[in-house]
């Protein structure tokens, strides 16, 4: 649903003005679109494409290498058996109905949200409150306006509904069904009757090898081809914990009825870590003082449980010394996501961290945080951040014996007293035949506890019985000639766990999403001229050279600042088309370029050039060196405009048509 | 099938080494290896991964960057309607047989080309001519030495098995069929008769969306997505020709028995390029210029249908002038990937350009190429480039009705003398009644001959007569009232044409593999001691970080120079281990990684340390700034090792273990 947002200029904000521009710079475009389009399948254009580039790389300086993460790529195909025993082929699922009428498939818990957001939008405006809207598509809005009913509902009726919707996540398929059933919801369109809310996997299947007999998935997550290769990656990192995995790539889900743009796709970039930590010792971080003081805002699971949103400003060293955040990794990692997301120039204040209710939350998750960013589409999850516990080593060892586990020396050798057992092989096949074996298995089995007693019984009677099913009639005689049970002391030097993970997981066309939204506005003089203040560093292009036309004497400039910027690794593009300066600046602070240089006619005399700062439009006059050496500070950070438009004379003019 | 080669230092390469290294060292891995592996899917570990990273870098500063080439992503699924008219649902497949009573499948073409080979070799033992081999995996050897039958064969059959295998890659399924036939090729291990080859189709299914209606596939190359998109990409371009998309990304060949470890795999990345020119003019590009000296090594079509496999050293310049390379364009990019190939690292010895032979070739293409290079498994293709003429914009344009097409304005218009034809529309409905429009498109469709001749009948005669199947007998009267033809003279001042395509297209796991064979080498002094010489810019790590022991004097050492490194974006790794000095050297010796740095006692004094180099395992002695400034330089390639080797005091000692 439309929520309604601003721009960095306080005016309102307007999606389809977005979406307009996006398109038409080919950020991104539907896939297949001259066959017609595929749902929730986008191309990235080359701004589109660049811009998820830059993101990557940034993502990869600020995790993989700050911390020496160990990159892996593992395939995107995945045999059945391993997403059976992740569990995936069982639980990753949603709900859908069915209009056995028009065959019409729904998302339940959408549709759900959908037709009581519906109702309430109708509500206010029957009690005469103007719906707070930002302008939105034309063709869509039409559509809207006509399927809301305006009725009045109780003011009990609005509260009921409002606490759905904040917990709406929360619902399963049966709960979803009764909900259906008691607040009447229907296909919006018709009216008709929905079947029951059954489950959908959400993975694509195909089978792999010619004669089609081994059945396998696309990847839903990266996260498994980690886990799989965690023995040779300790192996890889000489045995030392804590270590982190990290993965960039594609993965997919089957949607059921894919919208939202770019926000619910069905092919998707992710990059995610696995941090892999002793559950021992309260999971630290050896980092963790660098990041305490960073203030995040926090929505808990118990104020969205009584149906509220309200978020709080907390230190993350605070949050995890009052166990609102689990642990100190997950902590570290939920305030490197915040500095990441500020980094890349996501709007500070639309930013907040959700904790995942019981119910949402897998079953063997401690904890878990999702970074939602706001956008136009209310509050969308852009990064996870679960602490998975030792689930997911632990059932893949279990399923294939490999040894999942750290082992390491114990500083202090660990000293155990326990009741042994000792059974004197000689004597015990002769007398056991056959079920020697089994009656040995049944010893060994026995507890602490049960031990201690039969040592006694051992001491007064002579003997011990025992119950061994299957051996006679269960209940075996063993005497002490054959068997010795005593008190003694085991040393262990070595530890052995299993790790847990912590999962930080970010799907990067979401992030590139909000980022536009986040940068977008209009200027104030001419609604039409959108630009996308784009931080230098995640810019699709740095710099626009523009020749003021394609008179011959600027084409050796172009060459020159071409290779010049070439030199420095600045990216660059030459617009010498026969529009006009303004025009051709127009289109690039639509894609975001954050500097232009113009050569113009004195440039020819005297080797000045003038350099446009996208936000402000001012302009500087300098040499080529300065003007590069202005451009390079502003790409690395270490200036800003301000500083360049202090130290550089101003230049006026041109930029008029 | 083995190929023997050498090593840099001219000792035999070891293939079973390298692998034994690669896997060891992590460069990649079995995927899904503790659930037994699938083959032809692996995943890459940090040194696999950061070496790909690198080399992809290269590339789009290479191609990409160089001539503002228009990057795109595009997604992965495709909908069937896009392949079945690309040609792919038809002709991407591999010819299989079966062996009826075992079940099991093999690929055609390498069963004749396994079985041949193996021939071969065995008439040579039986001649008492030492077959030449590499040291193998012994494995593998043993079970190899068991199906080579030591047989002589006649000089005329040697020539035969010669000449086929020079054009294995020309034969179709049934050629393929007759070949088994002729020379009674059967089942290596079992002698089982094999069923004819029969057609299997590359390319894994899928469906998408939740009512499973929608069928689909995992795409074979990346090109698609580009040409779909070639409109909005035009018009992104200013409309300005030529221009080149570009596009990084995962495809997916189902292969029918995946063999030859890291060149025959299910999922692979891959590099594609591209380039829209216009079929006018010869093809000519802008910047040929600048390559035209660049030597290749070329093995022509028609050198290989003779059954010969000799190269010729040719100047581009000299093989486009020829036409032994069809055209600039074309010839252009094969320069740029020799320099793109040399750039990052593989033996220029190595590389070859073979030209496809007829057969191989689709019908549609113009003409093709593949950089082929040297490995112990033969010469493998690696880079793909063709010219794929016109055909893809045609038939996506012809199925969708989309214009991929440009056009642009004639400098001189164009007067085109022709016969044109006019119609009475008001007497011509009445006279026909329905038939109207099935005569009127009769009409349209006569050519300029038939005009001319009609013409004159309408003259003479004051009437003509046409065929016009369907209506009445056929034949249908036109009187004089209701038509006339003219010879007048058209002016078209805007030209349409359909851009060819020229194609470079690179498998990046087959580059990764080919340029860890090249790069690889044993110290002479110890055969156990493998080293990776990838250049600087490839190698996945550049620094290697080594205090001398775990002392607490050095730590301070080991985070300042750390930190100093990440300032000037040079990657690099501390080993802290315990182990010695010369052992954690060999250790990242085998990483590739070309630099070291020692911290030892005197560092703590005087602040200096050792940098070593890998090649030479010289070192040098020098303050942190010098050492970092000399890494710097080497790793952007300003100064080769010896340039420092000269310039700073050289070292001696300590790297004894």
């Amino acid at each position: 649903m439309a929520h309604p947002m601003t721009m960095k200029n306080g005016q309102p904000f307007d999606r389809a003005s977005l979406e307009s521009l996006m398109k038409r710079r080919l950020f991104y475009t539907p896939s297949f679109d001259i066959y017609g389009g595929v749902s929730g399948l986008y191309d990235y254009g080359p701004p589109g494409c660049a811009l998820t580039t830059n993101i990557v790389d940034i993502w990869r300086k600020h995790f993989v290498l700050k911390e020496n993460m160990l990159e892996v790529d593992c395939t995107i195909l995945t045999p059945y058996e391993v997403l059976k025993t992740s569990g995936h082929v069982d639980k990753f699922a949603d709900w859908m109905c069915k209009d056995p009428k028009t065959g019409e498939i729904f998302r339940a818990d959408h549709l759900v949200e959908e037709v009581l957001e519906s109702r309430l939008k109708g509500n206010k405006e029957a009690r005469g409150q103007k719906a707070e809207e930002e302008k939105e598509d034309p063709k869509k809005k039409k559509k809207k306006v006509k399927s809301i009913a305006i009725v009045k509902l109780d003011d009990a009726v609005v509260q009921e509904y409002e606490e759905i919707l904040a917990k709406i996540d929360n619902y399963n398929g049966e709960e979803l069904g009764l909900l259906m059933k008691k607040y009447d919801i229907k296909n919006p369109a018709t009216s008709g009757e929905l079947l029951p809310p059954v489950s959908f996997n959400l993975m694509f299947q195909t089978s792999i090898g010619p004669s089609s007999n081994l059945p396998g998935y696309l990847r839903p997550e990266t996260a498994q081809g980690q886990f799989l290769n965690f023995q040779k990656l300790l192996e890889f990192n000489q045995q030392s914990m804590p270590f982190a995995s990290a993965s960039i790539g594609k993965s997919f889900r089957n949607e059921i009825s894919p919208r939202s743009g770019l926000l619910r796709v069905r092919e998707f970039l992710m990059a995610e870590i696995e941090h892999f930590v002793d559950p021992e010792g309260g999971k630290k971080h050896p980092r963790f003082d660098e990041v305490k003081d960073v203030e995040l805002e926090l929505l808990n699971r118990e104020v969205q449980l009584a149906g509220k949103t309200q978020v709080e400003t907390t230190k993350i060293g605070k949050a995890v010394e009052t166990s609102l955040v689990d642990n100190e990794t997950l902590g570290y990692f939920l305030a490197r996501i915040q500095l990441f997301l500020e980094r890349i120039g996501v709007d500070k204040s639309k930013i907040r961290f959700r904790q995942h209710m019981a119910n949402e939350m897998a079953h063997y998750a401690t904890d878990c945080w999702d970074a939602e960013l706001l956008t136009s589409y209310g509050w969308i999850e852009c990064v996870g951040c679960a602490d998975r516990s030792a689930y997911d080593l632990s059932v893949h060892m279990k399923k294939t014996g490999a040894p999942l586990v750290v082992r390491e020396p114990r500083k202090v050798p660990l000293q155990i007293e326990e009741w042994q057992v000792d059974i004197e092989k000689k004597k015990f096949g002769p007398k056991f035949k056959k079920d020697g074996k089994t009656v040995e298995a049944a010893i060994e089995a026995l507890s602490q506890e049960l031990r201690e007693k039969l040592s006694l019984d051992l001491e007064k009677e002579g003997k011990i019985t025992i119950d061994v099913p299957g051996v006679g009639d269960g209940k075996v005689e063993v005497p002490n000639d054959l068997i010795t049970i005593e008190k003694r002391t085991r040393v262990e030097n070595v530890r052995e766990y299993t790790p847990n993970v912590i999962e930080p997981s970010f799907g990067i066309g979401r992030i590139v999403y909000a980022l536009c939204e986040h940068n977008y506005w209009t200027r104030a003089e001419d609604e039409a001229r959108g630009v996308l203040s784009f931080p230098p560093t995640v810019a699709p292009t740095k710099v626009l050279i523009v020749p003021l036309s394609s008179h011959s004497d600027f084409k050796p400039f172009v060459r020159t600042l071409s290779d010049k910027l070439q030199d420095i690794g600045v990216s660059s593009r030459v617009d010498d088309s026969g529009a006009s300066i303004g025009k051709r600046y127009s289109r690039n602070d639509e894609l975001g370029t954050p500097l232009g240089i113009t050569i113009d006619f004195q440039s020819v005399k005297d080797n000045t050039f003038t350099l446009r700062d996208r936000d402000t439009t001012r302009q500087v006059r300098a040499s080529v060196d300065e003007i590069c050496k202005a451009i390079s500070n502003l790409v690395n950070g270490t200036e800003q405009w301000a500083d360049v438009a202090a130290r550089l004379p101003a230049f006026e003019g041109q930029e008029v048509d």
